[in-house]
């Protein structure tokens, strides 16, 4: 493995997400960006921009793509096209198809001489690799994934919808008694609806609020189920502290260990979401390239990958300092 | 690799953390425990024991060996020795020295055809996966390590060398100050002295306690540089609350995305701290015969494993449920 060979990186998709990574592959002193992939023939960047039908020509030019793509219907429909031209990294989050997806991108990428590594972000992807080590540790683990402080897009989306909202965001927020609770290691009947509660933001008439309140508590399945609370601010205040992308969350995991109890919590708390999401991918293109460099190809998921990959900085010297 | 081939364990050494251990090895489905070296000829435990100096005739016996061994004196003279005759998993905690107990068991490993794991337990072990990781994910990270509420050894002493002090026990605490500035990224200047108080429990004569308090507190060193306070409690509430091995700690990574700060958390709270160090060097032990059955013999620290090498969970399984 030839620690010090700098890592040609492209981009496949110029979202929220292929901009937070192009910002972060440039900050990188082992990484170089190539370009970035579109279908759009103009994007709002100084960066090479390359038509996403062109990938082959530059096949020879480029160690990993970042897939930038969204999970819904780009990723099942493209990733394997680029797998088999490049070693890739994607974000794919469909939790339940993850296994499907691993084989499809293994057989692409192998056939190939390729390496793809799936799954990468945080959730799937840093919380995997915790739930998978903390449980480890224990005969019998109780474990449980907290999300949030996080805007919503599909719950915000929803109470927009409601006649009378003109902006709205809704937070998905850790139940207290929830966490500690999972804490305390008394975690295995908590479920979706008692570990959250939401959180309204709104903009709205006076004298539709009340109106607006009741049909949002009362929205079956998004807002029933939950302890949810709707707060109405001015354009104003709404501007200025209710337009970023800040998320979160934990993973709890306690156990007992013959007689005395431990608690390992992973906790995230991000000011915008798609930065940290394409920190991590950024990570984990650096181990793509460098696996595929010592021969490891097909498919992988982050519980498959050494920690030392992840990081610009040679093994030895991570050994003498963070060991 | 052959995920079902059960795993045969040994343990050297059977002080606290051998006990651990040992109770943690029974609780594995997938591993047995084939006997305890030790240099005494009867130990508490139905568990076979050997003598130290008949390792080499157990030698086909067993598939990796947990070295519950003082970091003081005894890894440094026996460590070698053990790795010559099989695969190992350590808890050494020399920080400063860890690189040179690699290469020492890489060579001893190696020219045997073994593994050998170092370094395992949570400090150095789970913490350094946790700073590794975490620190890769930024351009320019802030780190900082805190460690308590803990219950330490050295620090106790100091105090029960005082005249008159009956019973004691010293906790180091971080401090919330020191966390939160560190959750915030304002942990760069936060030093050892800054980031955690020491609280002493201490059993004495009413008459001796004021004294007792001003010997304790401008103690140089121990506790003269660090916000201490001292708490005086009868014997039958010390020998109640004050006689577990409590320990915990955390690491906290921020960094700046370009615009945006992360903050990613890794706590751990143990009411047992040798129980907690053998959790992780049970799975660590795993790790070493799967990867030593797969061909990789040499020494490794926690850096260089991947994460479903830990649990005795089957990859594919792993990846339905976790990821």
């Amino acid at each position: 493995m030839t620690e010090t060979k700098r890592i040609r990186a492209a981009i496949a998709g110029y979202g929220n997400l292929g901009r937070s990574a192009e910002k972060l592959i440039r900050a990188q002193d082992d990484m170089d960006l190539v370009g970035i992939f579109s279908r759009r023939s103009s994007l709002d960047t100084d960066a090479p921009v390359f038509p996403a039908d062109s990938a082959a020509q530059h096949a020879d030019d480029i160690d990993v793509v970042l897939l930038c793509l969204g999970s819904a219907t780009d990723i099942p429909e493209q990733a394997t096209g680029w797998a088999e031209l490049f070693t890739t990294v994607d974000t794919y989050d469909n939790h339940a198809d993850i296994p499907g997806h691993r084989a499809r991108m293994d057989a692409a990428a192998r056939a190939n001489g390729h390496t793809a590594m799936v799954g990468t972000g945080w959730d799937p992807g840093l919380f995997s690799v915790n739930r998978t080590m903390a449980e480890a540790l224990f005969p019998s683990a109780q474990q449980n994934t907290f999300w949030g402080l996080g805007a919503s897009q599909g719950h915000s989306d929803a109470v927009r919808r409601v006649p009378g909202v003109q902006r709205a965001v809704q937070y998905t927020i850790p139940s207290d008694d929830a966490l500690q609770a999972a804490r305390r290691g008394d975690g295995a009947d908590i479920t979706a609806h008692t570990a959250h509660r939401r959180e309204v933001v709104a903009v709205a008439e006076e004298s539709e609020q009340e109106r607006i309140r009741e049909q949002i508590v009362t929205m079956p399945n998004y807002f029933e189920p939950y302890e949810t609370t709707v707060e109405f601010v001015s354009v104003e205040e709404f501007e200025k502290n209710h337009q970023g992308l800040p998320h979160g969350g934990r993973v709890i995991t306690t156990g007992d260990l013959g007689g005395s109890l431990s608690t390992v919590e992973f906790s995230l708390e991000l000011e915008r979401n798609p930065d940290f999401t394409a920190a991590a991918q950024v990570a984990y293109a650096r181990a793509a390239a460098r696996m595929n460099r010592s021969g490891q190809v097909g498919a992988f998921t982050v519980l498959e990958v050494a920690p030392y990959l992840l990081s610009p900085i040679p093994l030895d010297e991570l050994i003498a300092r963070d060991v």
